[in-house]
């Protein structure tokens, strides 16, 4: 008996709670940056009673994306791919936002879109933020879309000099997740799988946490009273949209981005004249 | 004890597979324009064990809208609204388009934002052709988001001959459903309840028959044969993602749109210089 | 691209409700004994743009379905199967009830725990008349649990003289059928496959209706009326159930049967001396 | 806008998987009979995002149980119950087993069947150990199902010196437990209320681990072993049952128990001769 393979890259609140979701009926393999994260994670679940391979990966260089497919197809065939890592701009500076959260995303999508299994699913978790962005000229979009990743950080539009600040580059890099998603989609339904994103809102994990202790904490309160929810988001509101369209419901839903907010960016746009 | 309402206008291939999905535990409100079609499908869900009342409504008129509501709240707590009607571009002149598919759900919006319950869900069938449209100037969105229902047809951008043709018709109003639907977002959450829509792609109902069937036929193939999944979809599919937008799992989702498509706009887009 | 395939005998009520659940994403192998009701469904189900293959089967007879099993496996990884076929009591005479409800679901068993494919999973619809059942000493249990198909109709428990009507024999199969459904657990999971059973109560399907009409039906209305949702259920009820059994969400349960019958079992047992 | 609660019992590895599926949309009322574990979910689910009100109860005395159903009807309309408070026959006496596992449940089903909302739903969790369980002749489970929770342990088949030890007080209360789901099911209907029970197998929670690690841990391997699913439980396959269980599409299921044991039932009865 050959048993399925769920991958999660990120092992943060957004990768547990999705990994509780699809872990039941597989073998998870759990990677991320972080060997302190990884192993924290690595144990709550094995101790949850999920089959557990874990391995780190540093998303921004091809080569341990590319180990980390390899160990997946190995362990049998890849089911799911769910991608929940990144830095927050709260965290990091724009090159580091640049390489993990837009590079990252694009390596991921190369690797696993050649190792995914046919009825398989990937799930990239971006963020309302790229829903902020203003949009760019079509011929840049699909600079971000289509140019192959390992030549994405050298477009001119991805220079880290181009960006005011790492909010600006964590917008850029979310709303190119969801064109590279979008283009990623003839791919991988060539191999009989599909490709979407989430782009969560404000969610209460510790980087939902360190943006609202931010100074642009007072500005996300205010977003979050606005909106249709009034509350933050939990990590078990992500993995129930994940699971949904990651599962056999979903099988004609690819290419595209939900986006689960609370309905936040609806609030802002309706607010914004 | 107090069965809760679940409403659903139009009562074509996706209402009917979409009012089993919520019938079960509800009292059905159905609703359509053609007696015809309303009859036959009351008759079947009916046969089927659902408990439904049939009301014929034109939702192009504030009335028949405001007194589909009225009796949906006289009937009990309303949990689900799902607004299926609409003209295609194949059935209908430009006018027409604009009254049903634009003014139509911008009615029912209104008039059901008033009447639904707390902790209750909207959804609205937009289509994929709304994200073929090439997007309007802020200030124009803002008018189609925010402007009342009663005035919208006489904006100057609403008006009839601002159109080349039907498909012009129907591709502009499926795009403003979402900035609609975005917009009442917030007006719904302030009773509690949420409100999304969902674009199909082709769905096989006699009205994606009838497209299949015309001029634009040869073009819809080419655009499934470059998608993701590589065929059309079913009433089915759409009905799975309405349960879950629908349901409790996503209650953090709001003001936004599911695109349902198999890929197809995503294989446009990349396709698309 | 291999699609993997959902096979569903019995095109009745039940049937093609389930059949609409976990067709989108496979292709369907729908049979049926009668090859007018074969044709409607098939018609039907294709018209709402499933991808379906028609086999007539009579389930009751090795040969034939094995002839299914084996048109199934040919057509792809067989990840679901689904037993809607079943007589009624006021339909058929006890030695067709013995043949169709008792042997066929022991021989679709046999048959199709040969083929389903790792991670797939397998549904008997059998009857809340089950549950009414007085229940059988323990060496006649394992009897009807074990006894090779081929055999099962020659154990003296199961000759027709000893039955006093259709009724005494459909709730003795329907019991049978969860020892059966129970017994195959261990095969179909050494195959990484699952299986379980649906009781369902008085469904709104035209064998439901039949019931109703016959000189059972007031008996029958009183346990509605006492049970606890008071109301018939629909074939989407059943289809809402096998969608959650046949999904990845049940994989750790097999080898069980669940009650889909509003509650009548639990008032009927609680009014009973 | 009023906001639902679902209401959790047992704040252990169960009771917080459970929290995190029903909690998003709600408004968490969690109780437990240990402080400590009270106080850590609690940390832990508020961290997460929910909305958690915290009460001590022992389900043992009607008074707290009471003093619980009333706080939860203080706080909206009551949604979700959930009682996952058990002990284990690894960690507890005859008389404590049937204390808090019998008339625990009893009195739960008792208090919050009178505070339970129309449309809401409620859960017992029992085990397998009830599965494994003889049978009683029809009188006494009539005693079990329908005797007032004040006069249950009076009952001479409730005699604490009735049992040889705690594991079998334990099948005995389990198996109980079904009896007064299953007649509390039209009591709960009356309210327009559904309620039912899932019987878990070996799951991974500390409570499991106890139960692994004793005398009986070597006989639960080798029933594993012999499963279906031949793995341990996770709280997660628990809580999407419970999932479902709950929401809507389970709308025509009461009164009636879920066994989510990967099949180790079915296994030891079809070893047993």
């Amino acid at each position: 008996m050959t048993q399925h393979v769920a991958v999660v890259i990120g092992a943060g609140g957004m990768g547990q709670a999705i990994a509780r979701r699809v872990g039941p009926s597989a073998h998870l393999l759990v990677a991320d940056h972080s060997q302190e994260v990884l192993d924290a994670a690595t144990a709550q679940l094995t101790d949850e009673g999920h089959q557990v391979t874990a391995q780190r990966v540093d998303v921004s260089a091809r080569k341990p994306v590319a180990a980390l497919a390899e160990q997946a197809a190995s362990l049998g065939p890849v089911q799911s791919v769910v991608h929940t890592a990144g830095l927050s701009p709260v965290q990091a500076p724009v090159p580091a936002i640049l390489a993990v959260d837009l590079l990252g995303v694009a390596l991921v999508l190369e690797e696993f879109g050649e190792v995914v299994a046919p009825g398989g699913a990937g799930l990239v978790i971006a963020s309302m933020a790229g829903h902020f962005h203003p949009g760019l000229p079509r011929e840049q979009e699909r600079q971000l879309a289509a140019t192959p990743a390992d030549e994405l950080l050298s477009l001119p539009i991805c220079d880290a000099s181009a960006f005011a600040d790492s909010g600006t580059a964590y917008a850029f890099a979310k709303y190119a997740n969801r064109l590279r998603v979008q283009a990623a989609s003839t791919a991988w339904g060539a191999r009989g799988a599909r490709i979407n994103s989430i782009s969560p809102g404000v969610i209460a994990t510790p980087m939902g946490r360190a943006e609202l202790g931010s100074e642009h904490g007072d500005g996300m309160r205010m977003m979050i009273d606005a909106s249709n929810a009034k509350r933050t988001g939990t990590p078990a509101d992500i993995a129930a949209a994940a699971e949904f369209l990651l599962g056999p419901a979903a099988s004609f839903i690819s290419g595209t981005d939900l986006l689960v907010d609370g309905g936040a960016v609806a609030a802002v746009t309706s607010l914004t004249p």
